[in-house]
């Protein structure tokens, strides 16, 4: 866990300020749940492998002999935790203010979320997420609302070149069945095919291999992932995904796919469409139902984000299924892309002052330039004068100006600084 | 702990865009700490009765017998916790990071906090605070930019008219020395005092008889508290505030509230200065060293925010005193008090549609308002148009313009909503 220093905060807050813009401009609405969950809620089973990550708060009141009865039940001695993701707290936000929202709910959530990881290079306890979420179309008007809003964020940061990796879970289930996988075995498998970024065709085939998996679909697989071309992320239209595919892939899932398409290319614009369809993407979540993506830019070999469909979800908690997708940024992992440059629309004006300046004098001074509209910082002027100046510029000041006792408001000298 | 819904969210982060824009404005830099904190920190014996009040985290992979093991130690249970306010986080982060920051640091820190309060109207288990502080400065200047930057900050959320309640612990210290109360019941009296609002002079006087504090102090407070006029708050400046004291108060101690005073009315060029002082006001947290505040607005009779002096506490975290002095401004206070206007900045437009317009035809519609500056939903026509609209005006909406199969983006008719 970090703290921020004013440069790196200042950045992070004009980096959300685009991104919570440019979500707002495409029609979504930015809501916000309590960092604190019920733990029950947080350990139900849905949150996959981040539930064993999370921070779980000791229930208040406690005694000894308490504490030492429930010693072996984590529920007897944590009532509330810390969220791990924003999509558990949003479907529970939904069910309990499904009321007072639109038809086709449209949210947006920037926050933080924390996981207890061990600590590694570019990974956070705690950390922020920007996520957008379409609840209630079942549509691929969904997918491609938060895809084009997702892009066009990641051109307003300076990131133009983005595109999102896509497949659709019930891909991977029809491609494992026609393989020969048996349901039961199918979740192990997905979790080899996940891998396949990191130990290549011939290592998942490997780990397959010694899973037990059914031979003959393990066999199966192995012949249409070694065929040549399908590892090659094709142009984006019916004919491309349809051979990528084994035979005979269902029209239903094939047409959903190129619908997200088309919208996302009418919307961007561009002959070239930013999809790029991968049937092994699997993403790890349980919860994913149908489309799943991930977000890709040229300057880096990992992914900026990702989101799916999880229709199944919301009906966990109002009793009752709804449709919905979701698409998050990892906001971390863009800041450090986003160019820091400071603000440069106020003047930033350090005024430096001699010791015997009064107090009082030296407020005015700094009203009448605030109401002016500029930043202003007062400092004490010292031997060196260039260091003191230096570190102001560093802090993003632009301009200077020296300040004696006596002096008349409309007699400062501004001056630009460095 | 609440969920806030997109009205509430948005004019939430409308008030605090405007709070940090200020605050900025005069100087001050934001930072940001960790939710997390060490529990032993966290429980130092700084935080006064909010250390009851904190959530704190249970340790990760304790099993049952070290659960059992260390049932009577809550920091064998706990090792983090949640901040229950924003200062003991400030003091040791400027102590990790003072290197990094200028001689004379003005911070900003925006971020909820977390107390286990018993559930009541206005008081909230997760809140959040706008605290400015002022590290490294011993003089007036320090609370003058302080208070400048509070009322200015009011001002500029439509709160014209706000004062700040001021009194200085080393007064009611010496007032306390003066009346013969000795140091070790200082504490308990200053709690009874603190409730002079509440219980009011007689009932004051009353439970420091109970209490059985020294006799004769406790009659010599009476009488000086029962003259006429005490509890009047009077215009600021050297002659009422000695009137408003026993005789002879401390030269040091009258100037420094003095030169407060004449600073503030300098920068906020009011012939009126927008201060009272209250020899009796005493705020709660026992690290309070000097000045105290309270701000207060005609419009409603609780205060608003706070804050003081508290030279003592960086030195436990640095080993070494350095001047420190905060105000808070009390955020979910305020943010009920604001003009809940929308934003009315940007044009938004609902696109109605029929259920057979293409997903492509629809995207390309909205890319093309967005792109000229509008926020823009996408809703499917439904049968009761007008509840459909209303809705959308409801949440912000300006316009909406009916879309057909086969328009052409120039042709869509804009037409005001409501």
């Amino acid at each position: 866990m970090r703290d921020f220093l004013p440069a790196d905060k200042a950045r992070r807050e004009r980096v959300l300020t685009i991104i919570r813009d440019r979500y707002r401009a495409h029609g979504f609405d930015e809501i916000e749940t309590p960092v604190l969950e019920e733990y029950a809620r947080l350990h139900a089973g849905i949150g996959g492998d981040n539930e064993k990550l999370a921070y779980n708060v000791l229930r208040r009141g406690l005694d000894a002999d308490a504490v030492r009865a429930g010693a072996d039940d984590p529920a007897a001695l944590a009532d509330l935790g810390l969220r791990y993701d924003l999509t558990v707290p949003l479907a529970r936000f939904y069910a309990s203010n499904r009321g007072h929202l639109p038809t086709v709910f449209r949210s947006i959530q920037i926050a933080p979320v924390w996981r207890a990881e061990r600590p590694q290079k570019g990974r956070y306890r705690q950390f922020v997420q920007c996520d957008i979420d379409i609840i209630g179309d079942s549509s691929p008007r969904a997918e491609a609302e938060l895809a084009v809003a997702t892009l066009d964020t990641l051109d307003a940061l300076g990131l133009d070149g983005g595109s999102i990796r896509i497949n659709d879970r019930r891909v991977l289930d029809w491609m494992l069945d026609s393989f020969g996988f048996g349901p039961d075995e199918r979740p192990g498998v997905l979790i080899t095919i996940d891998k396949l970024d990191k130990l290549g065709p011939d290592g998942v085939i490997a780990e397959l291999r010694e899973r037990a998996a059914t031979a003959s679909a393990v066999e199966a697989f192995a012949a249409f992932l070694l065929r040549p071309q399908t590892r090659e992320y094709l142009p984006f239209g019916a004919e491309q995904i349809r051979r990528a595919l084994p035979d005979n892939a269902p029209d239903e899932i094939v047409d959903h796919l190129v619908g997200i398409g088309a919208a996302v290319a009418a919307a961007r614009g561009e002959s070239d469409i930013p999809l790029v369809f991968d049937p092994f993407l699997v993403r790890g979540m349980g919860y994913y139902t149908g489309t799943i993506f991930e977000l890709a830019h040229p300057s880096v070999e990992y992914s900026l984000g990702g989101g799916g469909r999880y229709d199944g979800m919301i009906g966990r908690f109002l009793g009752q299924d709804v449709p919905a997708v979701g698409f998050s940024i990892g906001f971390e992992r863009i800041v450090d892309l986003v160019s820091g440059d400071a603000d440069t629309d106020a003047p930033a004006v350090v005024l430096v002052h001699d010791r015997d300046v009064p107090v009082a004098e030296l407020l005015a001074h700094k009203a009448t330039l605030v109401a002016g509209g500029s930043r202003v910082r007062l400092e004490q002027r010292t031997k060196n004068l260039k260091a003191l100046l230096e570190r102001a510029a560093s802090d993003g000041y632009t301009a200077f100006a020296t300040v004696s006792s006596g002096a008349a408001p409309e007699s400062l000298e501004i001056k630009p600084l460095g």
